[in-house]
This record gives C-alpha cells, structure tokens and sequence, in this order.
C-alpha cells in the first residue's frame, strides 16, 4: 500500500524515535511511504532549504496519491492538522496516533468523519499493531 | 463581518495576551468573533467539560458560517492546522498571522491558495494593522 505517513517537523520532534519505529515497520512490511524521510534525524535542516511551495505542492501530491494517511499527533503541528483534513476531504482512510497521557485537539477526537479512527498507543510496539489491525480494516 | 477567529488551546498558550489584543480590536470595530471566548485566559478548562463532538460540530458551523477566518498560528495547533485547510476548502478569505522569529508549517508559509494570506507581525498593535488592512481588501 501507499502509505503517507504525516508528523511533525516545524511544530517539535519530541517522538521522533516513535515516527522512525513507525516508518521502519511499513517499510519491512513492503509498503510504500514517500515522507519516510520525515522521521528521520536532521529533517528540520534537510526540509529547510527547500523552498515552503515545493514542499507544500511535494506533500499535497503524496496525499493525494496515497491509498491511507497515517498520522502521529502527539506533538502539535499545524500541517499535520492541515493534512489529515485535506485527506479526510479527499475521503482518505486516516489514522490519527498519539501517545497515552497527550493531549489531542477536539477537531481531531471530536470529528465525526467515518474515514477517521483515532487511537492511543502506549509503546511504539503498540503503535505498530495498531498500525496493523487498521491497515487491515482499511483495505 | 462575521470573522472566525483561530488560535492554539490545546496546542499552547503563550500567545494568549495577542490573541485577546487581537479579539477585542475586532469585537470593538464591531465585527461579529463567535469564538472570541477561546481568547480568554482559562479557556482551556472551559473547553474541557465540553464533549470533544460537540466543539468539532460548533467550530465547524462557525467556519460554515464566517466571512473571513483569522489565524495565530504563531504556536503549532492541530486544530488550527485542520481549520486553515477547512476554511480554504469552502473558498473563505483566511489570514494567518505569526510573531516575527516564530516558525511557520510550510503546509501553510508554502500553501498557493489564493485565498491565504500569510503575514508576520513584531507587537499586537501591527497584527491588529495588518488585520484591518486584509479585511479591507477581503470585503
């Protein structure tokens, strides 16, 4: 599957080491995830001198083209908040991650969209079964 | 005008003192700010009890139903994220405003839509400038 895998960048990279547990068990499954990369260490830096557009157009064209979105909200970002509507408008299946303990924004807990499921995982393990049982669900 | 305003709750409030320079600017030119409570001081606590549908289905309604939306975006907000990309998608005029120094989502520094405007400003009183200038041209 196409897997866009949406997580903060410019909003702080306090579960960085979860979005690369993540992104690792997609990619070892077969899947195919164009942000990758987004999890990795140093991405600030790597994104920073792209220009905003290029990476604006980049992401809404992997959106687009994605079969599901998968988002780590555990850390507030403005574009994965951007993101997760534009896919749910799009009628995207979309996972919205976060860890046990954060705090998640009601636009996202309280939207009623039924291509949205919200879950909470404990260890980055738990993330990855989650990840599992929807990517089931979804397809 | 009937004007949505967006700031961070769950998100942060550091910016609390600019979002209420900014709401009661507008509610004194008297423009109509249904979510000008969410500029208070402890709104965290009063969003809280509310169940997080009932907020979705409100603030969106609110969006439906606005001239223009006006963003802070200057503390990274999931919800603010979603309601930027919301508002575009119903063809709203939406001004996203951060302090100077403050970094910017290139979902939103890097979004084409004619629609967006993205603006920095150094103190409240120049927000409030730059606010009165957009709805100016907006209207």
């Amino acid at each position: 599957m196409n897997i866009y895998f949406a997580c903060s960048i410019t909003g702080g990279r306090e579960f960085e080491s979860v979005y690369q547990a993540i992104v690792h068990a997609l990619v070892e499954q077969g899947h195919e995830v164009p942000t990758a990369h987004l999890a990795e260490s140093g991405v600030g830096v790597v994104e920073a001198v792209i220009h905003p557009n290029e990476v604006y157009e980049r992401d809404v064209a992997w959106i687009r083209a994605c079969d599901v979105l998968i988002a780590e909200v555990s850390v507030p970002s403005h574009g994965v908040g951007y993101e997760i509507g534009f896919a749910l408008g799009l009628g995207k299946p979309v996972l919205a991650l976060y860890q046990e303990g954060c705090k998640v924004s009601k636009m996202i807990s309280g939207n009623p969209d039924s291509n949205l499921t919200v879950s909470l995982y404990r260890t980055p393990d738990d993330a990855i079964q989650i990840i599992g049982d929807f990517l089931s669900k979804a397809w």
